[in-house]
């Protein structure tokens, strides 16, 4: 009950960070909306389609979509307001972020995949809504060049995995605790800006690009 | 049948505009030939991914990807004689997004959705042809910025949910007032550059962008 | 059991190269890890999507990932002794992308498709890792744009497809006739220059591309 609430929480704020950025590429109505779409559940679908999870959260509860359109017409509004309200949406976004991973990492685990896929459910879940987002605006994916991101999701799946399987752990228990360091993580990780290591690759082809 | 020679029409033109598409971004006749597939099944693919929905329809009838090849070898024979035909490919392409838009919606209602998913079924399926199109010739797009045409997928959708659940009208009489309905409604917006409202927003991220 | 090894050796050099892409734009260890696995098994992801051809091969063996993880965090290690063994990574470029046609062929003829599907799968397993590289390297897709790639995957797949279907060859002898015909022809083509033509369509609308 409670993660629903949290769920629905994260699709919404994804979704009107999603707005806000379809908006820095003067979409119409039609863009901002998809894009918001496609950035709160774009993650869990592509994890879905992936997986053969069928039908996917959305198909099964079309009223998320309602909600997220919502959010973003909302966000079309009072874009000034979302502009102050920075702070409170990095930390919506980290919620997001882990809470996302976490359900992966559940959904995986249900379906009975070991370690690897659990992790790869949980970056799937947790990081692609954010990669679907700039792709369709026609950028680099941001989560390929900023600050712990997929870092946070894999160690929050590596935590609930360890948590559950190793210490026996009940699942809600361990949820709580790993969404709890997770969104302490990440908010670490943007303070204190730290990053995976870039690989910066020049060579003659360079210029063939 | 009308519907199905009606869908090979559509498909055709769609495919051909998305040759010229590919023309424009200098392809070889690979990229030429994909970008046609794309563009005139890629959002009923799409569609069918999400909804689980399997065999998709060009697996169940391949020679659907052989008419495309053939337009889009046609339209780099003919290029020139295309470029004069633009009135004729934007009332195909109109006819193409209506038909598409209603097949879409037809399959959700047969698979026993509700109003949310058979028009985001018909979305998909009548503009995510061209959302590949222009994501595989690296562009934000169209769609997300031009003149009503997610819009009027919508709108037909819509219509023929109404006429079906609520006016109790035969499915095939239904299929044609939408696509009459919806194929003048999108040669009005393009006659008239009706759009819905563009969201710009610019703060200090842009410069980050 | 010879055709794993080769499989092994195919997806760890497509995921090297992917990571040498990904270093060339900057990205940070998940970028170029996420786009060494996209390079590697993108393809064969895409073709078990459309066809519903589940459980995925890395779901299925999440190992593989493992090798490409270890692969892009080597490349990043030793950059430059990757410049230096070029025409090494050519040769292996071209035995996967034969390779990865061959395995496509193989599956969608099991799958009891005809001529048509079978050639579809061969071009998707064998090229979708690479235009899936370049979407999110955020650029138009090389092999729209380059020396016969997407050809040698239609030509592999048509010899195969006749050795066994008309020939009556034995499917692991085709593999290997197929295999050692496609990557002498695919390094042809890089030593010739050859290339599909190019479509070149200039038109009033490119200024408002």
């Amino acid at each position: 009950m409670l993660l629903t609430i949290l769920y629905i929480i994260g699709i919404t704020a994804e979704g009107m960070s999603g707005a806000l950025a379809a908006g820095r590429h003067k979409m119409d109505l039609f863009g901002v909306i998809f894009i918001a779409i496609v950035s709160a559940i774009g993650g869990g679908s592509i994890r879905d389609v992936l997986f053969g999870h069928y039908p996917l959260t959305w198909v099964e509860n079309p009223y998320y979509i309602i909600i997220i359109c919502f959010g973003a017409i909302l966000t079309t509004r009072i874009p000034s307001i979302m502009g102050r309200l920075e702070a409170l949406f990095l930390f919506l976004d980290a919620l997001g972020l882990v809470l996302f991973s976490i359900i992966g990492a559940e959904i995986a685990r249900n379906m009975g995949y070991g370690f690897v896929l659990i992790v790869i459910s949980a970056v799937i879940t947790g990081v692609f809504g954010g990669v679907l987002r700039d792709i369709f605006c026609n950028r680099i994916p941001l989560v390929f060049q900023k600050e712990l991101y997929a870092g946070v999701a894999m160690l929050v799946a590596s935590l609930y995995y360890v948590l559950i399987e190793y210490l026996g752990i009940e699942s809600y228990i361990a949820t709580f605790i790993a969404l709890v360091c997770g969104v302490i993580l990440r908010l670490l990780a943007i303070y204190y800006k730290m990053g995976l290591p870039v690989f910066n690759y020049e060579d003659k082809q360079k210029n063939k690009d």
